[in-house]
């Protein structure tokens, strides 16, 4: 079962720069499946914080890695969490004009600590694969006492709102384009290098397929 | 007249992982240097909201653009303001050894709208120069008018934390490194591409070379 339509609420409703704001729920799989770093902020003694963390999903929910929050996550407490792909930065012929091109998503809702040991070894399942494809049937799976020892997060995917923002800058046909200066974009890509092996490594263990064919692909 | 070491206080004590903080100042100002996009948390109804946007510094001060949290900041309100770079993924024997390496800072504060025409120009121009060195210079600047429409937020760079993790897997020297696995890191690189002319541009508009100078070079 997945998710209807990204809902209009009072936390997710655009109310800036309407035309950059998305309701397709595709759009947001896509931004949370292209990156492995969130930003998730929580409420401390009144003041915000913004940490950034490591994530993977499912259909329907979000799983945070979320040692650093630990302490104010007795009960459900309300998060935002938020994925941004700068991809590039926009020059327009006036300062006014100049932006970022970049996908954004943003949820929130209470964030749950996962107890129950199914739950936690399968959230962290998705977590790993999401960063690292591969990885959670190759490496070592958690110890039960590893398993303890790590905070897990679940957020509902429910609540969320999506930002995208393409494409040329908007100064092209206003006075602005007399002024003879030069605008367009200047793109930004991330992409994995070359595997490192851990120096302690004995040089015979090879580099497995699923980690060396990242190399040179791209991210976010 | 610069600030002194990261003061370490209840917002900024590292509680985890106190071998990836850092209380170095430069540390600080080389992470804000090396990126033009933060994540600004702000407490809105008791709720946190975690929005990108992008940033400029002096020595002192953190200039950011505001205008998504403008409808709560008629006075100063507590602010984090988080800076983020993934250097790659770290790939262990364990899927509990498995980490990022990143380098990020935070900066807590109370966010103070800038108000006066010339701090808010000169906020303006190093937030664009951060972002794109030689913009401010060749591309019209604000009118008074525009500069009435744009929200800029002050910080001071007083309280912040930064945490860094490099190098290697932690687990090539325990019991997990006779499993025969392969371990170490996964670089991601983010870099500058080639300027993408707006197409409403005349073709006699040549690239200028503080823009076309960027390309190839490293982002991060």
């Amino acid at each position: 079962m997945t998710l209807g339509p990204l809902p209009e609420t009072d936390l997710t409703r655009h109310r800036r720069l309407r035309e950059q704001g998305s309701l397709d729920r595709a759009d947001l799989e896509a931004i949370l499946d292209a990156g492995f770093v969130c930003h998730l902020g929580v409420v401390v003694d009144g003041r915000p914080l913004v940490v950034p963390t490591v994530y993977g999903r499912d259909e329907r929910q979000l799983y945070v890695h979320g040692s650093v929050a630990s302490r104010s996550l007795a009960g459900g407490i309300p998060v935002c969490v938020t994925v941004t792909h700068i991809d590039g930065l926009v020059l327009a012929r006036s300062v006014f004009e100049h932006g970022v091109n970049y996908r954004s998503a943003m949820i929130h809702g209470e964030a749950r600590k996962v107890t129950d040991p199914e739950e936690k070894l399968e959230g962290l399942r998705l977590l790993t694969e999401h960063a690292a494809p591969g990885q959670w049937s190759y490496a070592r799976q958690p110890s039960r006492k590893e398993l303890a020892a790590t905070t897990l997060l679940a957020l509902s995917l429910e609540e969320a709102s999506v930002k995208i923002r393409t494409g040329a800058p908007d100064d092209g046909d206003g006075p602005d384009a007399e002024l003879g200066l030069w605008a367009g974009t200047l793109p930004l890509t991330s992409a994995w290098g070359a595997p490192e092996p851990d120096p302690a490594l004995p040089s015979e263990i090879l580099i497995p397929g699923h980690i060396a064919r990242r190399e040179g692909t791209r991210h976010g």
